[in-house]
């Protein structure tokens, strides 16, 4: 009974992911989920990206926090529309969540979306927002065990960058045993090595979501 | 009524955590909870606390992750007895998953016991296991934003660890504004910047850790 309540529970998330899912492509709107652990790195590198993004479209961001608005503030410096999300306790978003911002967002403008999680390995997994893809950032100080740890995190997501790479000489954390142990969770990862503070290694990246904006601007 | 619910759920746990305290307390055991992020090296801090503490005393560990058992396997090398709890999905411990490993324990012949939760810095902040005393252990690399966006987290501990501080001189962190940002969410904590990769600065938690040993064993 307990679980029959539970899984209907579930539907009722991913029926809502999948009207999200339509609005984005109907609009033309490439979105990617951005998860991570707390302070990996995921602000910073949609820092990054919106400032190289926004040369040749528009981006906007929605930041998903327990509270503060700081996040928001941070993207919205770069050149994005940001909107804040406090999931006032809550250890995810979910697509209901979403939604919600979706409708007061004037999609027509955005090329890009990125919808940035609370920092946490393991409850975002389950709840689709309704993006086409998944991004994880993970941080070489958080060492090389995650992906094993993680499966379910790592599984879900297309596409990887391990942060705070300029850091590979004082830490001790082999990055090829790293991109191992990504590729046994998740052999078809896309992993890129970057230092989101210098920007170093993300044109792999860039251009990963510009073809992505190609396609969802082509599918409108 | 779905509130209601939830609160009875909830009342259950904080029940078990009442019985798994009265238990420890019976049997002179200091239990620390130990909590954080991904990454942030809580198993490494318990490795070193371990080979320090086993000196003079028993100590026990009780490792929570989602999968794997590695942590438990490395914490055993330093000398503690150690039990996984493989959560098999769920993003923190509760008071049933610990109480089932504490009644198989010999309680009676350990003096410290850690349980060190799934690496989160949300979920496990509601669900008490019963410790006397619960410690974060945060990682320079983090930054100094994670007091304001999960300020539960940093108000449910006593103690902070701040650990990696071997990177001080290379991360853009501020430890003072760091400790700032802790006080502000928590005024009362105690903070000691640490590398658990070398030992550095841990002989004030060492002694935090062997006053509650003390008060435990007096309690007996």
């Amino acid at each position: 009974m307990k679980i029959r309540l539970a899984q209907s529970a579930m539907q009722k998330y991913d029926i809502k992911a999948e009207q999200n899912a339509r609005l984005l492509a109907k609009s033309g709107v490439f979105a990617v989920d951005v998860m991570g652990s707390p302070g990996a790195g995921k602000t910073e590198i949609l820092e990054r990206t919106v400032e190289a993004m926004v040369q040749d479209m528009t981006v906007g961001v929605i930041e998903g926090d327990i509270c503060t608005e700081r996040d928001a503030d941070r993207v919205r410096a770069s050149g994005a529309q940001a909107v804040q999300i406090n999931t006032e306790g809550a250890c995810h978003l979910d697509a209901h969540m979403v939604g919600e911002v979706l409708e007061n967002m004037t999609l027509g403008e955005l090329d890009l979306l990125f919808i940035e999680n609370v920092g946490n390995l393991i409850c975002p997994t389950r709840f689709r927002s309704g993006a086409a893809e998944r991004a994880i950032v993970l941080s070489l100080p958080e060492g090389t065990d995650k992906p094993e740890k993680y499966p379910s995190m790592f599984r879900s997501c297309a596409v990887a960058l391990v942060n705070k790479i300029d850091l590979i000489d004082v830490l001790p954390v082999d990055l090829a045993e790293l991109t191992l142990e990504i590729r046994r969770v998740n052999p078809h990862m896309r992993i890129w090595p970057v230092c989101a503070r210098t920007a170093q290694g993300m044109e792999g990246w860039y251009e990963w979501l510009r073809e992505g904006v190609r396609r969802s601007a082509a599918g409108r």
